[in-house]
């Protein structure tokens, strides 16, 4: 066809053949999971046929009793997330919808395995056994890791190879592990959707990836650019699972009862305040009040990644309204005067607006946090309740709420660090010229790393014209036909 | 392009600019929002760090047994339905799908905030603190509050401005809180999935006020009504979102243990019922039997709506394949017979059918349900059983069978009042020319209200032929690629 | 249009008029559930509303356990697979979204009732009253048995009418509920999530059907086969939320606490490593590593399938890696090497390849699953573990895991004789001529079957060459269009 012409003429500048790299890394790779997990990996005690004896001996007399059954709808919601949420968000460009939502799904695949192994050596290696013992709970934690990864993904989205997604996503999730454990270990910082661990980090991984990576040539694929009609409503399905499932995701690891029940509260107003600020800015954005797809598809999420690390809090509801009300403004400002910015200056290319999807919001998620454990007072959440949110137990049972306010902000900071400074070192990493990435001219296109539908041997055999070469007059008629397929 | 031409020429008759408007209201409305919920609304004794102080206090000895674990998973099923669910259902037109789904997710939005409000006032207020207390079942009831505006959109989709649809859902919701005290408090009805409170009140109230916006002129965009192949596909998803979830609506709410659990295994038999006889009269209603696809996405759901009210009554299994029975082929004929019969004669123009799907089997629901209520007996609920489903306790104690089914009528007849005369005086109001509704020839058209995703600065550099104005000769082509793309 | 005039003219060689016939089926069989469900068919305990009673008599203090809490959530996942999981995955062809998603719905609505009353008589008829009683795990299982169905229709997708789809899902439940009956019940097999029971089953069973209905000029609609990008697209939402609530559907009847814990993550796990092997293998078969959609949609659900039986096992995690990394691989070279061996030697056409998806990874999960369960030790499962896990009590109290592991394996023989007798004689039934079958040209096409959208009475009264013949021309407009539409 056309298209394969124009192709194998202009744009085999770079070898994007990835035959030999990508299954190699998914093989060696898988096998490496698969060896690690039977050296480290067990059942833990509620998901083991042992569990009859731990009954008896703790007195539990039921089996519903099980964490399984108050973790696992929330894990669920969560799991929707990171493979339907963040695929289908990220498929609003014209042509490289099965680039978004595939390898969504094979990094999240390998991310998930990986996860499991650095979580647990660095939150749950039992010391007498040398073994992780997994559960529900870290199931949940691996997704959360996986995302970070996923949102970095969303600023390289169409220009980067499945091979360096890979490898991204390898160094991503270690360096999630790292700086998780410092924030919430070391520092006792509280987080319990991410705003900090999550979105701060994954936000300036990818940032930082992306401004490595920079392609000063990127104009050369603005055909491929921008997106159609479909494609922005299925990214609309990305958008509203994720919209949804936010108050699933900020309560999934928090503490069971009323720390739980909160945050779903928190979240679901926080997010339904961002929509009606997001609609608003959007309309002010242009000369007749016209809405913008990409502000509806992506600022309207930024309320729940701002109650990330509060939603636990008792910021009551008219504070969650409040926090996604400058969120949905912010984030879609972002979209209109920020994004334009850190490509020309900056020279970030940002293919989703991470930086006001998440980035943002996860920073000013992180400082809502911090402000409102230092304002906690025991008249608000009693004396035990104060205790039970802040967990000032053990080592931190003399922690006041000023100093953990203190933490809270040093965690972010140790959040930002570690995504730019981690991202700059993995960029470069990916910059390597052996991971197949695509030319400038064949960025955002699908035919690179995908069989075109239409290629997949279906003939048509009562059309003889099929397989002539098109004259000049036809050629007229399928440009102008291919204009109309745009508007479509 | 030349559709944004011939839209320059002939089709600026009406102001639809609303950027100043559209962004006045969402800011003054979520403004108002955050402040009435600074002074009333504040977190339930579940949602409360106090929590622990009160499961001292009332014996609960573990954190599981907070409602939040035995509420939650209804209330995502119910979310989804309504962002998912009715955003989705109504893309099947070929342009209108950012409409349907963003303006959707917009009412919804502010819709929920205002209906905690409202709800909270008329069935939660606590009269010493002048506070309303929220948990999860607040939440699920917002939800189905907006409900009932989101069936009323369905009645006037692609006729109206968000602006129209703020106004609409404010009110909406207003009368929504109102007829709900009536119908569920004072004469003590019972309606756990709303076939009289959310269906049929929604139904009408969206019916009344498409009947005051009548446009008698509303040919002059039959161009854009009617589907494409995708608009289809994408309408099923919100269809089967719908209709998987159905059950969790009309179980939502319901009493704890026996009643959710029959309240699900009717509605799912309910639903299955009908999608046989929904195929059955499709099939029958074409010359060669083919189906239609208008049936097939709205009329399968009839079922879910009967079984709003008798959903949670020993109906027994057969009784609720019955009513689906029944409900699959009254809605599909209405939307043969009916709906043409309402546009012509009582001049009520209904895009997507909402008599049919909501209405009429509302009604039959709050029929069925005052039947079996009037028949429901101590030999087939048991002694305490009757009391648990129909609550005869507090003052209505001494309510007989019989009476109750007279106050299901009652309640019923409260639903169709309120609907049909408050849909009349907000219809009045929407009549205004102030809101920024689209001329008729703009009907269902989402370039009104919506950047086209081609005119976002995407430039195609390598194609000279884009920016000069086409030949009448290559106009034929276009009209023809045009056409052969409604086809596609 | 030219499309339905091509239709005429030479497509009439079948009467595809099922006007009287699927009207016919459709209410008959719905009359027929609803007496048979009159008859037999009742709420069990704990939909009841005597559950008062029942607790009072067994010590149940309170509603939040009835097991309704500890199966809804899981119901539901499995619900969503059924509707949308398979319903989407089937949508890939360019033409036949309405058949795929809309018959799936129909013909899953018919086979769940059939399947209440089937597996009723089968496994909980009470020998005292007659009846049936159900309750929400008797909906999982409905569910469950409607999926040995729906893959069945895949095999045979695009070429059969409605009508036949409703008679191989009456004689597949038939069958299911038989052999389902033989192996769990006599043999005492285990298979939680249906390797053997559901998978092989549905599997064989389509593709006897598929190789009785061999059709020898199925060419002649190559032009329908194939898909487009949006269809793609479409059906990755299917494969999707096959994909993540696939651990719903291996736990969803598993023993409450440990046995469902341990079997979600199991699948988790396998489906994991899965991704990455079909990755591999998919980009290894191509020129330059390119991916193919075919096998991303498919082959990455393969470890599900095969974890089927096995997930409520001690397989330990890295076992669930391996068993998930092989089926990848083998799933994925199937639709390279042997539906193409299938079709040419064997004349099975097997439109979604279910032989690579469900036949033989059903069959492998069966021999994982009885290789693990002869190898099953009290060392590793504790002695009460090995009974609660194989429900070792009963008549069944004095088999050893070596004997459970012979039965095992006869559970997956007596899977494949079902399937592939039943299949070849249901196969039989469906070659007569009375069903309204498409003919060899209209294969794969939803204009059969469904109202076609731009048929629906939308003129477009501006465009006065709509109704005119076209010129030859403009034809070659129409052709060359009409291929970059498939390029879209």
């Amino acid at each position: 066809s056309v298209q394969s012409c124009h192709q194998d003429c202009f744009c085999r500048q770079k070898n994007t053949n990835i035959r030999l790299t990508l299954p190699v890394v998914c093989f060696v790779w898988q096998i490496a999971m698969i060896i690690l997990f039977g050296v480290f990996i067990r059942y833990d005690e509620e998901s083991n046929t042992h569990w009859v004896e731990t009954k008896a001996h703790n007195n539990i007399t039921s089996d519903i009793e099980n964490d399984f059954y108050f973790r696992y709808p929330s894990f669920q919601d969560v799991h929707v997330m990171i493979f339907v949420g963040f695929g289908f968000l990220m498929t609003f460009l014209k042509r490289y919808s099965f680039g978004a939502v595939g390898f969504n799904f094979l990094i999240a695949s390998f991310g998930l395995q990986w996860a499991l192994l650095m979580q647990g050596w660095f939150h749950s290696l039992d010391p007498q056994t040398g073994k992780i013992f997994i559960g529900i709970e870290s199931l949940i934690n691996a997704d959360f890791c996986v995302a970070g990864c996923l949102i970095a993904y969303g600023a390289v989205l169409g220009k980067v190879s499945p091979v360096q997604l890979l490898v991204m996503t390898l160094f991503g999730v270690t360096l999630f592990a790292v700086e998780e454990y410092i924030i919430l270990n070391l520092l006792h910082a509280r987080d319990a959707g991410g705003s900090m661990v999550i979105h701060t980090f994954g936000g300036y991984y990818g940032l930082a990836i992306s401004w490595v990576l920079y392609r000063p040539n990127l104009h050369q694929s603005k055909r491929m650019q921008g997106s159609v009609y479909h494609s922005d409503t299925f990214a609309m399905i990305g958008t509203l699972f994720l919209w949804m499932f936010w108050p699933s995701f900020n309560s999934a690891i928090t503490d069971h009862g009323d720390g739980q029940h909160r945050a779903v509260i928190n979240t679901y107003l926080g997010l339904a305040s961002t929509v009606l600020t997001t609609v608003a800015i959007s309309s002010l954005s242009q000369k007749t009040g016209k809405l913008d797809m990409v502000h509806i598809q992506n600022s309207t999420l930024a309320g729940g990644v701002a109650l990330g690390t509060a939603a636990e809090f008792m910021i009551s509801p008219y504070g969650a309204l409040i926090v996604g009300f400058f969120c949905g403004i912010i984030s879609t400002m972002g979209y209109i005067f920020i994004s334009p910015f850190l490509e020309k200056t900056l020279k970030i290319q940002d293919t989703c607006g991470i930086h006001n999807l998440h980035a943002m919001p996860g920073v000013i998620g992180g400082i809502v946090g911090a402000i409102t454990a230092a304002a906690a007072s025991e008249s608000v959440y009693g004396k035990q309740g104060l205790i039970n949110t802040f967990d000032f137990t053990g080592d931190f049972k003399d922690r006041t709420v000023l100093t953990q306010g203190g933490y809270q902000a040093a965690g972010m900071c140790v959040s930002i660090v570690f995504g730019v400074v981690g991202g700059a070192i993995v960029g470069s990493i990916l910059k390597l010229p052996i991971w197949g990435d695509p030319a400038d001219e064949n960025c955002f296109d699908d035919e690179v790393y995908w069989e075109h539908p239409s290629h997949s041997g279906v003939q048509q055999p009562h059309d003889p014209q099929a397989s002539r070469p098109v004259s000049p007059f036809s050629m007229l008629c399928l440009t102008i036909s291919q204009k109309s397929l745009v508007i479509c």
